[in-house]
């Protein structure tokens, strides 16, 4: 059994402290101090109250907006990452999302291990899931038309993507997948679409009614933004500043949507747990390494 | 070709008359003049002052709130059913969705053929997909989990159970369906659900996060409301009264929504498309049997 | 916990008796006495000899060629149907597959229930999948391209074609369904295929690679066998006399095969247990109306 | 339009120079002179006959046996690697599979490009599908139950086990994903398997009815094939030696199949139509990078 440290963050730190306490120690700090009531979390205010340090501190995703105070939406008054360190047991492990490398070097020269949770394939590969779940219902909510026997185009084949196939071929979209390699086009057609190679996709962009970006570069400029339908919907997954110009979209009457961090937004709890089993396979690998 | 005149009702009915202006000549009453601008649909006041009387009226969904005036959101001045009669041809026929007793008698009267296309089995598999796809959108937006992962009951397994099934099990649910008939069961379990014999359901509640009734008689009375998760969310897809005790549910903690309606408010473009389509059923039909 | 006294059958009768004694008392007649060595199964040669009479005797799919004798193709001395009656309790139950109306009369004159598990919709149900699994792989080692990609046309939307409506368009065949109601061809629709009107089935035949036939009647006489493509495969499913003209196709170049019986050959282990499935559910609805 | 001598091979490489022959001028040697009767194909005997070098050679998969003479089943008088060459124009290219290192030099100082089609990601990929399909049609004809509610284990999280997951999910097995990877893991829950640490399999090898192993290296050796159950059924689909102990498994009473080669021998028309399309594609990259 561990103990476990978590600071700050959303309601996905909320249920990643839930998911860790199924099975180890967990205290809790940067919340408001209800959250926890009802559970077998104990809730600090300060990290050198612990009565005894921790083995992990769970830093949340993003760790801190200024670089100094800790991210904790669900709390008032916010330690700072600094004071954190004093809940570590010496030779302990600092997780956390997108950790910059200032934060990285501070709890690295206190003699912890530092690893983020974000690094991790499987951890973005789970996570797939909730974005996609996330867009797919943006494109109910946002169009007149069913998903079914609708016309999408998926741009990328990578995990959102394949995720996003699955579940609209089984809503009966009719879904094209674009790509570049021919190993990609092969997959797509497998998984129940019609492959476009991405070179390709001008002469094809005027059939589609909805549309998923999942590249994170400018597929969709003015020229190609004035090719699609006129009631077009067009979400773009690809984090800033994705595969869309923005600018020239407002400016045309096709409708945009820039879709970032769904899981959070989506499915808080389902992404805590992702981080959880994240954790628990670097414990897991480290304990073998060693 | 047929002639047909497409009268009031909501973007359903907006959808209808441009498919219907595909093939056919449409006219239009009870809808705000600028609606059918840049189309072939020609919009009129008053039914007699169609030049040329159609085969067919297309009556809305419901066809009149109080038996006299024609349901027409998207209009300021709405008809009177009776004026209707007046663009219609000696021996043409009224279509309508729930045409009350009364409205059905006033047009056969007058020697027309009325069909009710909700009596239309084929409407009724296809809304159930617009019907399917609200309820999932409600259920990812209203749930802090992903469908994927989630223990989910339906309830019953008729048209709207089969398509929900479809989705969610793609989505990657645990799906349990409840129904009685052991042939429906063995289709559950064939269509990848656990088939559950819903006089054993008392016993099985507990589980779900998600639930969605589709049995119109009263299945989650105050007892089984009680003996739900507390984080449950129960989505009652029924029509009237429903299968929940929306009153003792109000006083437990159980989010429960009766979601009706849904191909209307969700996709409404496909709703008219599939009114639509019954319609030419119909029409194919008579021409085949005369 | 009841007495069962299984009486002949091929393999499926002896999955059967396998899964009747994991939860009860099974006797076995009319198999070679090794097969049920190092199980709780007691095998008898005569009715007669049973310690102490069993609450439900089992006949087997079918029941009998003669008639007369017991139809028990895995021994070598068959009792008579008549002497095992001596084997049955007063007021016990007989069940039976395609039990002909003399030896129905027979056992109910000799005062027992006579049920047909044959007449059980779940039963059909369940058989679909291994006559669907049978037909696949039929398909799969009589052609000489994949199933995915391939153009196939299912005729009939009945439990078995639902079934391969499952498995084909999961292994990526192009399904067109072909059937007569239009509420069947909107289930078509959702569940992946192209519908077809059976009527305009004339003008399509060309296309398909493989033709699946579930309809009970004579779709494919010689002139529809000349359109076909030359190395087009017919699988038919229907019960004999099927669907197919045979004579014609023998002289045409059209490969048929005539697929009868499925469930015992492909899979008469789990046709077994099928058939138990079905006793106990007549058993559980006998004990619910009593 | 170009010009292809397709040399040899099976009944792919008769499919290949058919795909071929729709959009390009093929002529072919190494098969009996009626395979191409009623076809666009030109049969010739030596490739100095030619009236035009060709802008391509394409060679058989294996290109030969004895590494002199043409692999070619279809043909009674086998040409020499050799004297192909006098078919090629200067500069041309030569396709092949599994081109050994001595034939490879041989064409590179005649002055031609040489590619090995078994080399594009493409063409794996899309071999998956016939070698899964032949593995799904040995277990349903090797086994007495369904795939359907069947165990099913799959080790590997390559190709062929995606392939097989899609297919064996839809038929309702319950299907367990071993592998080492925690992304793959992933991938093989969100695809509706259980996933199983490949280090922790051998407390779940008893439940498995059928295992298809497509890891290349010793999985099965005696101890674990004395942990399967009696009647279960190993297939393995890696490449020789394999991962399956043949030898031990011939002592234990464990049925297991090497099957290889499966494209060629369940769908040599498809696998033909592959390679064709890979064909293309690096005709389509040499002209995109020149």
């Amino acid at each position: 059994m561990k103990t476990f440290l978590v600071a700050g963050g959303d309601m996905r730190s909320v249920s990643l402290a839930r998911t860790l306490s199924e099975n180890d120690m967990v205290s809790a700090i940067g919340f408001d101090g209800k959250i926890f009531d009802n559970s077998d979390i104990i809730s600090i205010n300060k990290a050198s109250e612990l009565p005894e340090k921790a083995d992990c501190l769970v830093l949340p995703l993003p760790v801190s907006a200024d670089g100094v105070t800790l991210n904790c939406p669900l709390c008032s008054c916010c330690p700072t990452i600094r004071e954190l360190s004093a809940g570590i047991k010496p030779g302990g492990i600092v997780f956390g999302g997108k950790i910059s490398p200032e934060i990285h070097r501070y709890f690295e020269e206190q003699g912890f291990a530092v690893c983020d949770y974000l690094d991790r394939e499987e951890l973005a590969v789970l996570n797939a899931v909730p974005t996609a779940e996330g867009a797919v219902q943006i494109a109910i909510s946002q169009t007149d038309e069913t998903i079914y026997g609708q016309q999408i185009l998926i741009t990328g084949m990578g995990r959102i993507a394949k995720v996003l196939i699955k579940i609209l071929t089984a809503m009966g979209a009719k879904v094209t997948a674009a790509a570049r390699k021919y190993s990609d086009l092969a997959w797509a057609e497998i998984y129940g679409c019609t492959p476009l190679n991405i070179s390709e996709i001008d002469g094809e962009l005027y059939k589609f009614g909805i549309i998923f970006n999942t590249v994170p570069s400018l597929i969709f400029d003015e020229e190609r933004l004035l090719s699609l339908k006129s009631d077009c919907l067009l979400i773009d997954l690809a984090s800033k500043p994705g595969g869309v110009d923005f600018r020239a979209a407002e400016h045309s009457c096709i409708k945009t949507i820039h879709a970032l961090s769904l899981p959070g937004k989506t499915a808080p709890v389902t992404a805590g747990r992702i981080i959880a089993s994240a954790i628990y396979n670097i414990l897991e690998e480290r304990s073998e390494h060693s």
